[in-house]
C-alpha cells in the first residue's frame, strides 16, 4: 500500500514506537495519521505536541477494548498499525486486562478493518513468540514457541502475540484482510519507558548511573539480548505497509547478540561515569527473562521481503537515549 | 488431594469428558460432583440423567464467562476441573467467543478458586500445545509449540491452551494455587461429538459407514494421530487430583501413532461393513490438521508422576463407541 496521500491509524499511537512511526509516515508523505490511544501508559509530551502541531496528526483518545470506538476511528483509514498492547511485566500484574488488550483488542481492530474496509494491517508482534529458555543461535521466523520452564509473564506475553498473529491469519483466510506481522525484538530509544523487562538493561542502567549507582546484572553478565533502535522499527513499519507481503511474519531486530555486560559497560562509558556493573544472583522481586545461549533474531527475511535492515548501531542508539534522558527534549 | 468425602466441580461438566469424570469421581468416593455447564454444546441425555439420579451429582447451569456465577458455584468445593472450552473448529467459526471461553473462562475459574479457597485445580489442556506440522517421533512435555504453516484454527486453539496453562502457572506463583495441567491427545468414546476435528476420523467415519458410504481420508492415509479413550482420560483426571504434582503439565494420550487409514479400516471392520476408505486431495471446506511425520505423545511422565497409563486399546474403544452409536443407550 502506498503511503503518499493515504490516511493511517495507529493503536497505541502515543507510545515509544507509535510516535516515531507517525513521524516516519509523515516524512513518507502520508496525508494524515490518527493516533488512537487511551493514554494509560504514555502521557502527552513534547514529541506528541510537535506531531499534533503539524496539522496532519490527530489524537483520538480511545481504548482498543471499545470495539465501537475503534471502528468509528477507522472510518476513512487506508492502513492500520496495531501497536496497542501490554508487555510481559504488565500481563503478570494485570493478566485479565493485559490479555484482553493483547487478544480481544486485536480482534476489535480486525473487526474494524473488515467493517470499514481498511486496506491493510501491520501487526506489532514480538520476538517473544519464540519464547525463552532453550533458544540460541540464529532464530528465523520458522522457530516454534518455547515456554517450557519459562516464567509465566513472558510466556503469557509471547502466547498472546502468537494468538494475535493467528487471528490476523484467520481474518486473512475468512475476510481477505491483507496484513503483515512484524516481530520486533527489544525496542529501545528516546522516550524509553520502564515497561519492557529487557529494555531495563539500558534505561534502568542509565538511570542508576545518573544517580551515581551501579547498573545491576544478574548472573555473570554473559547472557545476551537482541536490541533494535526505535527509529529503525519505525522505518520497518513504513516499509512493511508499502510492501506486498500478505500474511508474512517478519523479524525486525538488531540481528546480533549483545551481552548484558556489554550493554551495561556501554551505558557507563557513554554516560561518562566511573562505576562498575553490580552482579547479583537473582532479582529481589518479579521474574527474569532468561535464555540459555547467545542468540540473535535472523533478519534476512526482512531484507529480502521489505528491504529493511537496521541502520543505527547500539552505541549510537544508546547515546541518543542518554542525550534525550539528560535534556528532556522531545528528541 | 483425596477424593473420598470431598466435593468437586467440573466446568463443561455435561461434556464427553465431564460426565465420565463425574462417574469416576463418584466411584472413587467423592461426596458430591457439581457439573457446571451452559449446555450450549451438550444437551442433557441419559448419561446425565443417570448421574443426577445418584443424588450425589448436581447440575448448575452457568457460563464460565459469568465470573460471579463461577465463584458462587465454587463455594464449598475442594477441587475443580476446568474442562469448559472451545476446540479448533469452533474457534475458527467464533474466534471471539472461543478465545474468551478458553482464556478468560479459565481466568474466571482461577479467580473463583482463589476467592473460595478451592484446594486444587486440574486444567484440561491439550496436545495442541505442541502444534502441528513439523512434529514427529515421541513428543514429551518439553516440546515447544509449532504453528509455523499451520491453519489458524488449530494454532489459535493450541495457543489458547498454552495461555490457560501459563495463567495457572501465574496463579500458582502469585496466589499459591495448586494445579496440574493434563494435555489430552484426541479423546474419543461413547457420547462422541463432532467438534473435535481429529475425532472425526472415528465418528464421521462410522456415521458414513452406517449410511452405507465410505469413510473419507485426505492424502494417502499414512498420516498418524494419537487417540485416547475417554474412560482412560476420566481415570487420569481422578489420579491427577489425588497426586501431589503441583504445577506439572502431563501428557494423557494413547502413546502410539495410529494411521488414519488404520482407523478407517478398523471402523469399517468393527462395523461389519464392506466399503473401502475414499481418498481425497483436500477437504471441500474448512481446514486440515496435518503433521509431517508419524508421532505419538510420550506418556512416561504420566506413569511416573500419577501412575497412569491407558488401558483400553483402540479397537475396544472404537467397538464401544459403535455400540453406543447403534443402540443409543447412555453407555
Amino acid at each position: 500500500m502506498q503511503i503518499e496521500s493515504h490516511r493511517f491509524l495507529i493503536t497505541g499511537g502515543a507510545s515509544l514506537i507509535g510516535l516515531r512511526t507517525a513521524e516516519s509516515l509523515l516524512a513518507a508523505g502520508a496525508r494524515e495519521v490518527v493516533l488512537y490511544d487511551n493514554l494509560s501508559f504514555d502521557a502527552p509530551d513534547g514529541a506528541l505536541a510537535a506531531l499534533l502541531e503539524t496539522g496532519r496528526v490527530r489524537l483520538v483518545r480511545g481504548d482498543v477494548l471499545d470495539a465501537q470506538a475503534v471502528e468509528t476511528a477507522c472510518e476513512g483509514i487506508h492502513g492500520v498499525y496495531a501497536l496497542a498492547g501490554f508487555m510481559s511485566a504488565g500481563i503478570g500484574k494485570q493478566p485479565r486486562l493485559g490479555l484482553e488488550v493483547n487478544v480481544l483488542g486485536v480482534l476489535n481492530v480486525l473487526d474494524a478493518c473488515v467493517a470499514r474496509r481498511v486496506g491493510k494491517l501491520v501487526l506489532a508482534s514480538s520476538s517473544a513468540v519464540y519464547g525463552y529458555g532453550a533458544i540460541g543461535g540464529a532464530i528465523t521466523e520458522a522457530e516454534p514457541l518455547r515456554t517450557h520452564a519459562v516464567p509465566a509473564p513472558p510466556a503469557l506475553y509471547g502466547a498472546s502475540k502468537l494468538l494475535a498473529e493467528k487471528l490476523c491469519q484467520l481474518y486473512r483466510t475468512e475476510h481477505g484482510l491483507d496484513y503483515v506481522a512484524l516481530r520486533y525484538s527489544t525496542v529501545y530509544g528516546e522516550r524509553q519507558h520502564y515497561r519492557s523487562t529487557n529494555a531495563l538493561y539500558i534505561i534502568d542502567a542509565y538511570d542508576r548511573v545518573a544517580r551515581g549507582e551501579s547498573p545491576v546484572l544478574y548472573g555473570d553478565g554473559s547472557e545476551t539480548k537482541d536490541f533494535v533502535y526505535v527509529g529503525d522499527v519505525a522505518r520497518a513499519n513504513v516499509l512493511a505497509m508499502r510492501a506486498q507481503v500478505p500474511g508474512e511474519a517478519i523479524n525486525i531486530a538488531g540481528g546480533k547478540p549483545l551481552s548484558v555486560r556489554y550493554l551495561a559497560e556501554t551505558v557507563i562509558r557513554l554516560a561518562g561515569a566511573r562505576v562498575e556493573p553490580e552482579y547479583r544472583e537473582a532479582p529481589a522481586a518479579g521474574f527474569r527473562i532468561k535464555t540459555d545461549a547467545p542468540f540473535h533474531y535472523d533478519i534476512g527475511k526482512a531484507e529480502r521481503l521489505i528491504g529493511w535492515k537496521p541502520e543505527v548501531p547500539i552505541e549510537e542508539g544508546i547515546a541518543r537515549l542518554i542525550a534525550w534522558r539528560r535534556d528532556g527534549t522531545p528528541r
